[in-house]
């Protein structure tokens, strides 16, 4: 599905993702990770073979959770749950945390580092299927 | 296993935290809540009878994690990634959820309003079992 134009806003922010995959054993696994969009994807940059590739590439159902920007009157903090299918390609991650190291770290920032600015990496990419949380994102409040 | 320290002093300070639980198909279900600490036990409490509930009554592998207060050397945010097992006990969420109002909303907040507070609730306990992500905590740097 697409990508609301709000959750692209926040993207834009560049909120501290929780990315979610489940372990061989079904138990969740997470990790904290920048984000970027390209298209109708979540992109994320890694440099090295991490854990959680090895999980998407056994188990593609991942979540991706991450503040939004505005408090509600309840008064609750927003939030962006994006469920969905992820897959893992070659190739790519420094161009894309090139690109995300300004937003994450402030202008001017760069990120990696010349010394592993030749490593290929891996990015992976996932397609959303729902989106929950609180805000005008969520199809409905799953909590 | 026992809560550090350097953990207890990132709680203290309000993190938004991501409760992972597993839906019953497997799948990661995500929400974000305010946690305290009771004893060696992290803390939620709920109103309702939500999703979470229900998944950790069936299963009660979770994960929590909020970020950290510091940004290290790389220079990358520290997180905290707690995994554990979660039980949930009825009754109590009242007294909680007003007890971490002022640490999530700032200082004199209330939450729940008058009307809510004849609410038993729930109570989310984790006993942990595990810490990762990025920081003094984080046993390995499991990614």
């Amino acid at each position: 599905m697409n990508i609301p134009q709000s959750v692209r806003q926040v993207i834009e922010t560049g909120p501290y993702a929780h990315l979610t995959t489940l372990n061989p054993d079904g138990a969740p696994q997470v990790t904290i990770v920048w984000v970027g969009i390209e298209g109708e994807e979540f992109v994320m940059g890694h440099l090295a073979l991490h854990q959680k590739i090895k999980n998407i590439r056994r188990d593609p159902r991942v979540a991706l959770s991450f503040l939004g920007l505005e408090t509600n009157a309840n008064p609750m903090r927003e939030y962006v749950v994006v469920h969905g299918h992820a897959r893992v390609t070659e190739g790519g991650a420094v161009p894309l945390l090139l690109r995300l190291a300004p937003i994450y770290l402030g202008q001017g920032a760069e990120f990696p580092p010349p010394s592993k600015r030749n490593i290929a990496g891996y990015i992976t990419r996932i397609v959303p299927t729902r989106f929950s949380g609180m805000g005008p994102w969520a199809e409905r409040n799953t909590r």
